[in-house]
């Protein structure tokens, strides 16, 4: 018998913001289109008036939106469908040594704003260097993680890199990932940050953040937090750490007024809550 | 009469290290192919018997050669003559509006390992941010880094970032391009770290790290140290830091013994010293 | 004609706690007895059943009450009528040369947990190194913090320094007293935090935290906020840095439940609100 | 039989600086005057034509001498013949609740400039709060660090804290001493630096920095680097942390020129190197 391996999920973001002066936007949270994540339908809605520019980031794939908003209420709403092909990740996935791996990997190893993996280097071998290399190196990472890091929200803000949370032993998701990517660049394994839809168990629902790491000559998704099997997470971006796939920057006087999020995996219940501002603006 | 907008450099690189252990080299030390700076002649040798690969990053054009090195001694020698196009900078370069940036310039507003701009971003704008915008304004960053932060070897480390130097004070040609760009990104003005080769009026040579700043549509170099004429610095590489540039990164236990740099601009006397090791493994 | 010396206030601290498990609790809430200082009277109170402790410390007479508390609701109120003699400060205290500066007071040149005036030695010598030394140095450096530092209640959390609110320009009352006592080391002058109770124009009333500077053989104190004259603050407490004078530690699983404080200058409004359950609990 | 309980030690510094403008110079080198520590013999010599004061500081018992010098050599030597009673340190030593300690050992409790408690509180919670207390778990706090830290010269630098020295898992004995304060004071246990002369196996001899704790009423010296026993140090001073007892506190513009420490157990060789310079000055 084997697992299925086709998996279906619709999700859907509302943003909502009260525009105090002309300002700009940039989001990214559209599901990226990639080998083994396809795109089944999408929809994205922007308050009228306001002219969209997208693009796409060669180095990564990640989808942009970007456009100037006036003074007022702005709206923004994606919904997708998507299809991932969970394929099985093998138990014998070994470690590449640097000079084996290919040119645009390196770069996954150097430290990031987030990732002081220059710093972490000692600790990092001192903890994780006597193991046998490969997936389960990395495993264990995520482990030591997972046990060692209190998921604690409002322990964190913007500009908490890898080394706080190394020591306050609290964070969120985005830390959970950091960590594991500065852990496993110290260790000389080329690693990066995956953001993007998953269903929590826990509500509420909010964007989600993991890491990955090149093993076996391949990407392999590992959670930190274990709050989500990481082959059912439609991906939005990937990036050196969370400045590369931030879900909005704004530029000006802007206040968030709502954020909702809904995964919907078939066999779920689905989370969405409509707020009574949302039709009125669409009005 | 007009200045002359030829320039002409001959440079050179000589390294050497002491590999204990086999070890990966990977090194950005080759002068930039790319419009306003044309390679007349280069040549790069690297100990024989080493097997070297090169690629260019397509993201910014910075050429990198890479290779696995045996235990023993190990020599890379860069040389090339270059010319460059000084185009003289208008003196009305506006900064340009966030929502006007090409997508591909937009990344370079973000904070990055060594660039706290979301951390300095109160800072600047209480500094800067009520001065007119527009080139006037970058000068003027640069010309406080150069009279706030003392130039002094040896006051930092790899690890050091703006934020640190913003406070100590002091550092390196390095850290006061990092401060620059910082502080630009936090003004909303796109930024990112040029290295190269420059003649220094002051031994010894040595790599040089300056920054460039978007404006009127352009890039334009600055250097907060005031070491040397950014017209004149010979590119090697372009990048959001120092991270992207670093002229060498090495895996593996080894030791430099070697770092000579000669830049001769023609008119000037040459630095070259000639080590007898050198002639000695090159036998 | 000459300005009144004498200045009187009634002060009042209400705290209320919730107890989850046995907890011990240390606070330095009360007026120092002190030169200048004069206690009319007093009252303390707290929850029936606790064995309250209490003690000065010599080093710099803080008052510090302490007690183990049973799980359950808590109550300490404390009132204090005083009476403040408001000595002119000359306007031409020198700087002491650190050789002549008693052997007790050398000890405030040191840097301490909030405040790294080995870190910001560089800073404050290129900002503040080339005036003139005395009184006139100390009002630059805390006007200077008034102008650079945005006051914003939040932006800061109990292990910011003043390191951190150099590079961020914004923080509270007691990273105010700390950036100025961290400068003032910097430049040899020697300096510590005062905290006490003062009249604010703004609610909401709350402890208050400034610094004072030894000029001319005495300790002259600074706000570098401008809450308050700081010749009208109650002193409670005097130390190092913030970690010298906390009005309460907490040892054990306990809830704030209620602060708030009261200062009347007689010829202002009382700003104390009764709140049902402190009767309650009195009863 | 018994183990003898008096050790003898013999122990000398010398220290020569070249004074380059008036300076203030205040050391803490002088053996400590306290039970269990007998000064049989001492003798300070500094460079004649110096005023030299000393004081004792009150909280601590530390010594301090403070001189102005004049620009030219300085030269300051210090020898004792110290007898310590080298009292048995029971293995059954229990942790203190918080409500029981004295009022003037509570303050060890705080977090100080180079031991942030606070932020590393969950960190040892996470470690060792699941252990048993009492003398057992300061052992192992003691013996984590030894095991986990890389005793490395030149890895720190006089602004360094514990917290850095957590992340960076390299440190000198004084990083060491601080880490181990650190872990202690966030798991509720007092402790504090202890600073003096001890013979070392490997050369160089120097300051040795170590740690106490505060177990079963009394104080108990650590050393995690395990570089000397304990209870032959030759205490000079006992502070919150290194700012407390720095040997030496230098205002001007001044040169260190030698430092040269000896330490004779009697059964041991002597390492003192008589210099030329010192002999010359003398005259």
């Amino acid at each position: 018998m084997t697992l299925p391996r086709k998996h279906r999920s619709t999700v859907e973001t509302a943003l909502e913001y009260q525009v105090l002066a002309p300002a700009h936007f940039c989001f990214n949270i559209e599901a990226a289109q990639r080998p083994g994540q396809t795109l089944l339908s999408e929809r994205l809605a922007v308050s009228s008036g306001v002219a969209v520019r997208s693009f796409t980031d060669p180095a990564n794939g990640n989808r942009f939106i970007r456009f100037d908003a006036p003074v007022g209420p702005l709206m923004v709403n994606y919904q997708a469908e998507v299809e991932l092909d969970m394929a099985p990740i093998p138990d014998d996935l070994a470690e590449v040594p640097v000079g084996q791996l290919p040119d645009d990997v390196l770069h996954y190893l150097m430290p990031t704003r987030y990732c002081e993996s220059d710093v972490l280097s000692r600790a990092a071998q001192q903890m994780f260097g006597g193991m046998q290399p490969g997936i389960g190196r990395v495993r264990a990472v995520t482990q030591w993680i997972h046990d060692a890091i209190t998921y604690l929200p409002g322990s964190t803000v913007s500009t908490t890199t890898a080394q706080d949370v190394f020591v306050q032993r609290a964070g969120v998701c985005r830390d959970f990932a950091h960590l594991g990517i500065t852990l496993c660049r110290a260790l000389n394994i080329p690693a990066r940050l995956v953001v993007g839809y998953v269903w929590f168990d826990e509500p509420p629902q909010d964007f989600h953040a993991i890491f990955e790491a090149w093993l076996g000559g391949r990407w392999v998704l590992f959670d930190p937090t274990g709050m989500a099997p990481p082959e059912k997470l439609v991906r939005i971006g990937t990036g050196r750490d969370a400045k590369d796939v931030a879900f909005s920057t704004l530029y000006g006087a802007v206040q968030m007024t709502r954020k909702e999020l809904r995964v919907d995996e078939g066999d779920r219940d689905v989370q969405l809550r409509i707020e009574a501002e949302l039709s009125a603006e669409d009005a």
